[in-house]
């Protein structure tokens, strides 16, 4: 089966097509800049990268596109829609209105519409993929796959803040938790891998990426995550803040004489470790910074390595201990010296990290010592690949 | 030598007078409803406590009125005012200017003034406090206590926020911590009641009361504490939320139609176990109202006792390991169900608690188990003493 899967944004659309037997994928691009101008970039298995500039007022523009390149004659992967027998969307923020994958419908799509106040840039978005999908492939089924579905199984004193209960009954205000479909990819891996049950482990999962968080998941469960009912809380990001004193909001609103908006616009867009350094949100970037002797590049890589460590004790706290840390995306997969400068912090769960094995790249790999009492690894995440496999799973 | 010690709020004013030799409290009471009309409470060593109104125009007149009692032919406990030898002053913010107590200068009053814009509803409270002291003990030594002396030496990595680097560099925007004369007292005295060098051990003080802060001690300094840039940041407290989602409040002045302050005022005055029960910031409260089946009480205790314990683990990993762990301040001296829950998530770490010592009430005493791997223990805190000692160490 091949199944198309999209990740839809106010003006982008992210896609792969994968075969489900093989899992492999045959071809990705992106559309980007719809409703302004708009290109495509095409690139099919083992082929060439193709950009096109091509006019998209709308998503619908956008996927027709993408359906036209996969089916093209000499650069296409497929002869016709009929090879394309699903699509799976990633939506942000299914709310507490899923706790996992759907097939689309009808009530699905309202669903998701209630969310929308959760995730005002992104559900919206989300939701014109999936409708200019269903009107250029009726009949082939569309399933949803949700940021925030692996983390309901948080528990009441994990997603519960310390506010007034009402906005909770009135505006479901509480912690949702996002990548929960790198959290559950990762975190199942592990299990296989290490031939452990996934039932009966606890594993902390650390996806350090642009946005990044972590989760504990104990028993095959989210127990808690650093992401809140927004992305914005936890680690310390590329250009996020992660966590603060909340009345920080009302002394730099007075003091720069912003209104709210303003100040969640620095708190997205300008914080994080491009905030602190000046420099960038690329680690690359800080690591050469702070190797030339720039002394906010290393400040930004330091409280953000303490950072991870500081949640990666917590969470063993939620667990009552922790078997497995794995690392997983960007940062988490490529940057070993950032892995080694988080672990250095926990010896006192007995991590012993194997240098050889840490200095490996690109692979899954244990990267703590036999001796050593927790089990540490780099597991590479694939977000697309698990958004085709639930896909798959539901049909 | 004795020491009068004052803790002066905006139309409060607490105070105690100590005899530095014995440390006995030769009186004690409180002034409050300066400005309005005023009421003083005052209570000599073994006698009973009086309460009478008085017109108190401003803090001059309370604390002339605290002198007549004081003095008082009949139920003071001095002679004469050339009985106080000293003053010792609790000041909140002491921002970057002061890592420890200090004698009251021009300089000193002038410094203090610059933090209050970081601590606005205290800091000009305290000053009032010195200058009604200095009209009417002049002469008499007065020194300042801050509130976040003791944490000055977290390393930056704790300190910094994830935030644009301008805003320390122009505003100072940073963590400082609070309750630092409890988290020193209690720390000290832990490695001098254990029989162990203070200079060479992990200890995290759990200081929970209506406000409750955590502090990592390392070798005998304050590594990182859960309270922040002010006293909103860190656990959940009796009406002050802690840690939220910053996002949180731009959702909830939206729905809410709330302007930053009133936001601000619901997360300090509407929040915390208070908000979430329903029901009490008063944790006796919240207990019996569990026991007879309320479950949002039950929850708010929950909630309380998980995030201590990821403080106490995320603590554990900034000073990769943890010997002693100690609780104090009113629930943490006094509530040993409420200790033994949040310990229950810390036996990953060794921890084995006696339910025997946790039974006892008012004393120091080690609660943990002679094999336990970290030593737990209950140490009341006397953060007036602490002011008194402070004061008589530096005249």
């Amino acid at each position: 089966m091949n199944v198309l899967v999209i990740n839809c944004g106010s003006s982008s659309l992210k896609f792969q097509l994968i075969n489900s037997d093989s899992e492999a994928v045959l071809a990705k691009g992106l559309c980007e800049r719809i409703g302004i101008d708009g290109r495509l970039t095409y690139q099919p298995a083992g082929g060439e990268k193709a950009v096109t500039d091509k006019a998209m007022p709308t998503h619908t523009e956008a996927i027709q596109f993408v359906i036209d390149a996969l089916t093209d004659a000499q650069t296409g992967v497929v002869k016709s829609l009929d090879e394309i027998n699903a699509v799976g969307h990633r939506v942000v923020h299914g709310g507490e209105n899923f706790s996992k994958s759907v097939v689309v419908t009808e009530e699905v799509k309202k669903a998701i519409e209630e969310c929308n106040d959760l995730a005002p840039l992104h559900n919206p978005a989300n939701l014109i993929g999936i409708a200019a999908c269903e009107s250029l492939m009726p009949g082939t089924p569309q399933v949803v796959v949700f940021d925030t579905a692996f983390h309901q199984t948080m528990p009441e004193k994990a997603y519960m803040y310390g506010l007034p209960y009402e906005y909770y009954d009135k505006y479901k205000v509480r912690r949702y938790g996002f990548h929960g479909t790198s959290h559950s990819f990762v975190s199942k891996r592990v299990a296989e891998f290490l031939g452990k049950p996934y039932d009966a482990t606890k594993t902390i999962v650390c996806h350090l990426g642009n946005g990044s968080s972590i989760c504990a998941v104990m028993n095959g469960k989210s127990v808690d995550t650093s992401m809140g009912l927004t992305p914005l809380e936890g680690l310390v990001m590329g250009t996020r803040s992660g966590d603060i004193d909340p009345a920080i909001m009302e002394f730099i609103a007075k003091k720069e004489n912003l209104d709210i908006a303003g100040i969640m616009n620095v708190l997205n867009k300008k914080s994080g470790v491009e905030g602190l350094s000046g420099v960038s949100s690329d680690f690359r970037d800080l690591d050469a910074a702070a190797k030339e002797g720039n002394a906010r590049a290393a400040l930004a890589l330091e409280v953000f390595a303490y950072k991870v460590a500081k949640y990666v004790g917590s969470y063993a706290a939620a667990m009552n201990g922790v078997d497995n840390i794995v690392f997983t995306a960007g940062i988490g997969e490529n940057d070993g010296a950032m892995r080694v400068k988080i672990c250095s912090y926990l010896e006192f769960l007995g991590i012993k990290i194997d240098e050889e094995a840490n200095g490996k790249r690109g692979e899954e790999i244990v990267i703590s010592t036999p001796d050593s009492k927790v089990t540490v690894l780099v597991i590479p995440t694939n977000e697309e690949l698990a958004i085709a496999r639930e896909t798959v799973a539901l049909l």
